[in-house]
């Protein structure tokens, strides 16, 4: 099932559960707040741990402090869990027994499939070892960040990001910008390329003979990336000051 | 041209540079590094501005600490990458002459193609406003990172790591780990479903006439995923026990 063949909803973003296991350093629970804000999801729940530092939280949180304010705290994993039809658990380790695991990317489709029917939570565990085997049990199933095998651990925010990121993405959600001023229609290219002919071969540029290869060239470079009407308009006013200071050239002192 | 064509070398990401303009905060600058090694880059230059606090630096670096050694510095943005064929800004902003900006997944493949030939520039600005025109104008080409448009503004670090990790995911040079068991053969899967058959016959579980209906259903989930070499002899295993604990349960006191 491609991306694009299903018509996600910002609503399957809000099945999405962001469960932090037992988080030490409470600026990193602020800076999942603000990744989880940047990429739509808003329900974040503290496994067995509170947040020490509230004032350093709110401060990572930046503009995602709605999300902080809103989370909530379980006794351990099992509780933070328990209405999820779908858990993940990040893990960096390798062993026995992680024959469910593949990339965020791979997951992501399956994950907004799910939170289609039900609640989704994508579990990471603490900054310093991650999480342990009686966690790992509750998960169905593991994820695993790429990364260098040379400095393979990254930062819990950074984690989150990573996952979130991906599940947004797959959302097909996104979509930049439209352009500013649209590609030129063919005449009106043509139009400019037949000014800047004229002017080349008035001011000596290029000679009769050569005009046509040379002529090549210069639409081989202004074609080579989108030229929009405002390129145009602007390579038309060149091609016609051109004109206009060599026919007006006697009239400059500075010549 | 797609990933799989293209067989990209660990060389090619030490040509892509990461250049931090102006940045403010000493804690992002080690994040920064941190999220570079994570990726499988090295190379920083900071635009503009040094380290303010190299001890923050150094404890947000983590295990990146010497990307952030040997990152330079330079006086302003076009210094920092006048050796680079390919200079691209990271910018959230809209507006003209924004024609050139895709998402960081859209540009990977040409970034890494650019990093064979020459130098590429990945381009940031400061945490507060961005690029500022001037350094707009120094890049060739524009991304945006995807964003929610409710809580758009990532953390200068969190930009970073979406960039490097899409470069470093196009660049196909991570694998999972290959599982621990391989899927077993069918043969085997069969032996096991036959003892499984014969031993849910031996305690009631199933009567005769419905052990074909039942062993389907068993079938099926059992099957679902995949069933490793390992997932068969303990399927075995709990067969074998049955068919024991029914054979002896006359031994057992607790009965």
């Amino acid at each position: 099932m491609s991306e694009a063949e299903v018509d996600f909803q910002p609503r399957d973003l809000d099945s999405v559960r962001v469960v932090l296991t037992r988080p030490i350093y409470s600026g990193n629970i602020g800076s999942v707040c603000r990744a989880m804000g940047n990429m739509g999801l808003k329900d974040l729940v503290l496994a067995g741990a509170g947040i020490a530092d509230l004032d350093e939280a709110r401060m990572m949180a930046c503009g995602a402090r709605g999300i902080l304010e809103a989370c909530r705290q379980t006794e351990n994993l099992a509780a933070a869990v328990a209405d999820c039809t779908l858990v993940i658990g990040a893990t960096a380790r390798e062993g026995l027994y992680r024959q469910h695991c593949r990339t965020p990317r791979e997951w992501a489709p399956e994950i907004l499939s799910a939170a289609r029917a039900g609640r989704v939570a994508l579990v990471f565990g603490p900054e310093d070892n991650g999480l342990d085997n009686d966690e790992i049990a509750v998960c169905s199933r593991l994820m695993r960040i790429p990364s260098s095998s040379a400095c393979s651990s990254l930062n819990l925010s950074q984690a989150v990001l990573i996952c979130v990121y991906e599940i947004f993405v797959a959302a097909g959600m996104f979509v930049l910008p439209p352009e500013q001023s649209a590609e030129a229609p063919s005449a009106k290219k043509e139009r400019m390329f037949a000014m800047w002919e004229r002017i080349l071969l008035k001011i000596g540029f290029m000679t009769p003979d050569k005009s046509a290869h040379m002529m090549h060239g210069i639409r081989r470079i202004f074609t080579r990336g989108s030229l929009t009407d405002d390129d145009v308009r602007i390579l038309m006013g060149i091609a016609r000051q051109m004109e206009w200071y060599a026919d007006n050239k006697k009239n400059f002192r500075s010549d």
